[in-house]
């Protein structure tokens, strides 16, 4: 048995990279079979089908669009990388309006020195390039340029907080409280912020910066995913299924709740062990969770 | 050559962790033959020779004891680990003042659910005990216990704060906003904050931080080591020497030297490449990258 038949997953998201080995469509089969109400699809998985027919594909299944993963990296120095991130950004955002979600998490980009990492292009003077109070400043005016064509299209540019273990190449956010200090200068509909345990748990003004979020209006998105250890060997897949680390869910997810935050619950799991199981396994697992966890906080 | 002949290291510390295969007496020789000021032992190696004759051998060799490493692991929630814990920091307190520093470093300890991670006693309760809120304040209600000890015996308990990759499992202090609230109830001679850059860099307030320890005289002491990718198979290893990073050294020594610290730089390297090495080359690296990257912005 699914767990369709229980119901109450309305509000629950599956992110497609919790289903590594599931195209979109096959994502948007096994969600909709367990009943969630929405999807948080990656833009390879929407780029594999074209952009009008994902669209078509996810709504025709009755599901919502929680979040478009994602837009960001915007730290490179040079011009050419810059307008290249700029333009691929602009990008997102029309795919994200073309879906019909109005939330475009942004992994804001690391530090010069670490593109290599990931495979990005890097100029002479990248390598030497550490320093992060610089690449910080350029996301903010980065993000200041986005801006107006976000807002043309009804998008929101949803700045995520990611835990330090990625400052030096993924993310140079790092808290809340740093992406709401961020946002500020820009409406509340265009520039928010995304809460994923995974990155926020351990922070000391967790609570408090959950709370101004939903104060501020920009409380764009939460994610659940747990934090266990050891960390896998490539430490981006060490997320978790919530319960299986040392994430307390309940009082974060009460945090949410205060807040005043009413949007979907986007699961997104980057796990070997979780990726290898079929992909309605993977949907009940996360349903199971999310009903013993999650979900009796959401008021 | 070794360093010693070219000087400039009278403020340079050599952590006895960072040689690992060396015992104390070794430390004491490879640090004082190249000219360092300072070293920052364990309490391990301590304990091999013994406090009294570790005192005689450190003090004989013309060193100052920057740190002691370490106190702490507070968190327990049930009473006979909690007198434990405190019994075995009274005990750190007094080899500290037997040893002549000033400085016990306190790394605080994790989630009781993590406990077993590090080998630690588990009781039924602690298994599901991820209140993270709950052993943040345990820490706290514990440093006030131990506060009258450490003050009769001139002794300082250094909260270190610690990556949020080590939140769960060993420490549940990650800022140094969070350890300057922590300690600010208490005299500054009393309870003060470590700055290590491993555990601080990413953090959007550091500067701030380390600029408002200077000011309520709490900057314990400064350590250095450098955030290295990809993470060692056992993270706690993959500290890095300066310069091998993603750490811009030279700016946070600036923050350091405008907070008017004056004290050691204490390094602390677990590396299994660095650990290979005879103990000589060992601090012959580290003096030519704390020449370089370092001293320069000690004013």
């Amino acid at each position: 048995m699914t767990l369709a038949a229980t119901g109450g997953l309305e509000r629950l998201s599956l992110n497609t990279a919790t289903c590594k080995r599931l195209d979109l469509a096959g994502c948007v089969d096994a969600a909709a079979r367990a009943g969630l109400g929405a999807i948080g699809p990656w833009r390879d998985r929407v780029h594999e089908v074209g952009v009008e027919r994902a669209a078509r594909l996810i709504r025709d299944a009755g599901l919502r669009v929680s979040t478009l993963c994602r837009g960001g990296f915007l730290t490179a120095s040079d011009d050419t990388a810059r307008r290249d991130a700029l333009d691929d950004n602009r990008r997102a955002i029309d795919e994200a309006a073309t879906l019909g979600t109005r939330e475009l998490v942004m992994v804001v980009g690391g530090l010069p020195s670490a593109f290599g990492r990931l495979g990005l292009a890097m100029t002479p003077g990248d390598a030497g390039d550490k320093d992060l109070v610089g690449a910080r400043q350029r996301v903010a005016d980065r993000i200041a340029e986005l801006v107006p064509y976000a807002a043309e299209r009804g998008v929101r540019l949803a700045l995520e907080p990611m835990h330090p273990l990625f400052a030096a190449d993924r993310g140079v956010l790092q808290t809340l409280e740093q992406a709401l200090d961020l946002a500020a200068p820009f409406p509340a509909d265009v520039v928010g912020v995304v809460a994923d345990t995974y990155h926020v748990w351990w922070d000391p003004r967790c609570r408090e910066q959950i709370a101004r979020a939903g104060r501020e209006g920009r409380l764009a998105s939460y994610q659940v995913c747990d934090w266990v250890l050891p960390l896998a060997p490539e430490p981006l897949n060490s997320r978790g299924l919530m319960g299986d680390g040392y994430i307390d869910f309940p009082t974060i997810t009460s945090w949410v709740t205060d807040a005043g935050y009413a949007g979907d619950v986007e699961v997104e799991i980057f796990n070997e062990q979780l990726w290898a199981l079929p992909g309605d396994e993977i949907v009940d697992r996360i349903a199971e969770r999310y009903r013993d966890l999650v979900a009796p906080r959401l008021g």
